[in-house]
């Protein structure tokens, strides 16, 4: 297996050759467009379709895009990393999230420990944590039971956590296994934890405290900020806390928590939901067997992503069709647009999982690369983005790739039928009129009301947004990105990038700052 | 005054010759940066400051940009919108979301009616009908008092709406200002009314249908669902509604409502939260006197806009510095990052006022354009977003300009102190010190701790986000991407580009389609 900087491929030279070959809008047309739907789909876990029909490629592009997959050997990539090899190679780790869901290849053993062991373990110790204070087990220190859970966390021990439970929180509250509220406190704005706590009942409250290091600033601000708060109530903080952490952090096994559940350091934040960063409060909110389900979801296409066949692989293809767009096309950012109000914050797990997994310029040894790496993400739920951004999506002056999800069904049980349809088929009447409308536009003599399509789009559909189809979901993504990480020869493991401000913001708080730095904090009103 | 596409300026060809010739890096660093954050700033409205320091600008490129405004008229053409002149070519409109605010010039008369006088007495309908409902005047069946305030509208209707009333939600608990809990309902996904039904007490509750046609599609749909739900509960609909539309819609001065409030076809959607459609949710749920006080924070911003000088137009030297990074150093996006919770949902706010507005590809005459326009709009709080995206806006391979924008003081009175600092001292530090990491980057041996730096930003502070900073903010950008407009020569205020996805939808419901939008609909189990 070879690491090699992705401009020296040959097939690199050859999808250079084929910029633009491709007209979307012509094959969209006519009978043709409807042969090419049925034909450009290929199945997920958890029932799910990966459908590809509207983007910019034909049978010889995805030919070269096979040949590429194959020269980059993704999937034997894909296999060192769950077999335990050091793909994380800045900080010399391992890459294992997907272990916390299935066992797809080698046992994976570190520090003499079996890896997919002790992933099980802390999951089956969340798992009773959450049945005990369900059961009313563990409760307050009136002997009441808990009724709301509260994570305390930034960035991957915040957004993905966040997501899933947005995600799940009507779901579960209609199928009957929705057992706490849960909240979520991440930004070091005091306003944030003041809402959130203004918002709960601290005395039934459990609060969940997500650190790696258990350094991270933020996070340990805003620990303090709800020990305050219990205090002023009268209530003791370690009777009320329990922190995710790992097994060497200041947060492990102490007496100020009820309990502590452990990660490694072989999962990155963003790609720890998997873990106890996301099991432990998704467990207390959904019950262990919901959470359950969604790492069924994300093992079930863990297991697609080995196929070194891009047309049996979602992931592969999709990273492939993305890298394209991405080094060929020019295209420099991606609008995810999912019509579900449930993955109302599913776009911003996907920012952070993407753009800080892949926004890198040096490869994976530390030198620099001389192509285009990582998209700017963004979107919203639709039918809301159609309301606002889409018109630029349809008439400006760039083309932004979209990635469309729907379901045929949505997750409650109240609809209502208004002109002969319901609200859910009417979602799903805009998503496909929304992916036409792109691809194939519309002439007009009127420059204004003309739309030059050729605006390429794929789409992952489900039947509901649920447990399964949500974890596939959060897989799928999450091993995109990785493959589009083994394309570029980058490493989507690390991220120095966040390192630097983190070091000037401490300046500023020690008052060691000297020129412009010193004058934008006057500006602040900190100095 | 002539309208001239931006490549026929004398002015453009002078910018074009000086890409990139400026080195924020080098200007930033050390002595002169101090120096330069000072005379690189300028006031705006509510005591708000707007420093461009760290933007790739020097005093010499700020001539041409002066000489850019000149020769497009800029202020010209601000005056003759805010006079009458039909702004909106497209759809042969004024423009007077401005009016809704201040007078800004001559009196405006459409179709006989003193413009100004028709906003002010419509927002005193609405202050007149809050005062009453918060007085317990205007009541439930029951002849108890409504709690609850619930938009429901789409776009325009809902997303500035929904950001001003997050940005003020706290600050007004803590003054004593908040009178009612406010809702938002507007996707067509039958879970996001659903969602919104549940969590609060209908009986309670007093709906704002908002929709300027009377006939959105989503918005009616969602008003039936609520009907359903009100009459299932026993409850009289018409006695829990009010609309706010045009008065030639259907929804005017109809019996099914409590009351209606007018708005006109001479304010778009997007730049509508000044008019009944933020007055009336916003006066429910913080009182008219709040809603006043965001209305003087832009009705002084919108008198700032009038200079053509640009050093005295925070507004208009936004736009042209804009400007200059789309056209000239081909950036495509822009990430809006304020540093502070309330402002959570502001960049979806200013997603689509940018992205609808300058997302366009003809002129404002119909004319295909030679350049780009709107750059893609996208953002988070800091300091989360920090945890996030931000590793691709340091060390990816595109540059992506960011607008900052941080305050003083939080909203809350409650904080923290850990390791010698507030939280809101932390909260500004970081902004202080990502704004100098993105400008002047850090040298490393090891380039994957390397940071190139020379990435722009600008950054808008205030004292504390309130009713009149906010109202600044909003203005300011209303502002800008107006300016922005002119620019271009496009026409900023129709949207002609969401029309071709509601035609087709509309073909799927009545399921008379062909090709692949049939295979898309049964890909969605439509058909």
């Amino acid at each position: 297996m070879e690491w090699k900087n992705f401009d020296l491929l040959e097939s690199y030279k050859k999808l250079e050759a084929m910029k633009e070959t491709v007209n979307v809008k012509e094959l969209m047309s006519g009978e043709n467009g409807a042969k090419r739907v049925k034909e450009y789909q290929i199945p997920m876990a958890s029932g799910m379709t990966y459908c590809y029909a509207a983007k910019q490629v034909d049978d010889k592009l995805l030919e070269v895009l096979q040949e590429l997959a194959d020269e980059a050997e993704l999937a034997d990539k894909y296999k060192a990393l769950y077999n335990g090899a050091v793909i994380n190679t800045g900080e010399k780790r391992l890459v294992l999230h997907q272990l916390t869901r299935g066992q797809l290849g080698d046992d994976v053993v570190a520090d003499g420990i079996n890896k997919r062991e002790f992933y099980i373990a802390q999951q089956t110790r969340a798992a009773e944590f959450a049945n005990k204070v369900h059961a009313g087990e563990i409760v307050n220190e009136n002997g009441e039971k808990f009724t709301t859970a509260v994570q305390i966390g930034i960035g991957g021990s915040d957004l993905g956590p966040r997501a899933l439970y947005l995600s799940l929180e009507n779901w579960a509250k209609v199928n009957g296994t929705h057992k706490m509220e849960a909240r979520f406190i991440s930004n070091v704005d005091p306003d944030d934890a003041s809402a959130v706590l203004a918002s709960i009942d601290v005395a039934h409250s459990i609060f969940v405290l997500v650190s790696k290091s258990g350094t991270t600033l933020e996070t340990l601000t805003n620990e303090a900020f709800v020990k305050n708060a219990l205090t002023s109530a009268g209530l003791d903080p370690s009777k009320h806390m329990v922190a995710v952490t790992s097994e060497t952090s200041p947060l492990a096994g102490n007496a100020d928590y009820l309990d502590s559940f452990y990660m490694d350091d072989f999962i990155g934040g963003r790609y720890s939901s998997t873990s106890a960063v996301g099991g432990v409060i998704l467990s207390l909110a959904f019950g262990p067997e919901v959470f359950g389900r969604i790492l069924k979801g994300c093992a079930e296409e863990d297991e697609l992503a080995k196929n070194a066949d891009i047309k049996k692989n979602p992931a592969m293809l999709d990273a492939l069709i993305g890298v394209y767009e991405r080094n060929f096309l020019g295209y420099s950012s991606t609008a995810v647009l999912p019509y579900s109000q449930g993955l109302s914050r599913f776009p911003a797990h996907l920012q952070q999982l993407d753009m800080e997994s892949n926004g890198k310029s040096v490869n994976r040894f530390g030198e620099k690369i001389d192509y285009v790496t990582g998209p700017a993400i963004f979107g919203e739920p639709g039918t809301n983005g159609q309301h606002s951004f889409y018109q630029l999506l349809h008439q400006g002056t760039g083309i932004i790739p979209l990635q469309f999800v729907g379901f045929k069904h949505n997750q409650m049980d109240n609809d209502v039928v208004i002109q002969g349809s319901t609200s859910q088929q009417k979602l799903c009447a805009n998503v496909a009129a929304q992916i036409m409308a792109f691809a194939c536009g519309k002439d007009d003599e009127n420059c204004n009301k003309y739309f030059e399509g050729g605006r390429p789009s794929s789409i992952i559909v489900g039947d509901q947004l649920n447990p399964e189809t949500l974890g596939t979901l959060l897989a799928h993504f999450e091993n995109k990105v990785m493959f589009q990480g083994f394309v570029w020869n980058i490493n989507s493991f690390d991220q120095e990038g966040v390192q630097l401000g983190k070091v000037l913001a401490k300046k500023v708080l020690a008052k060691e700052t000297d020129g412009a730095l010193t004058e934008y904090s006057k500006l602040l009103g900190i100095f």
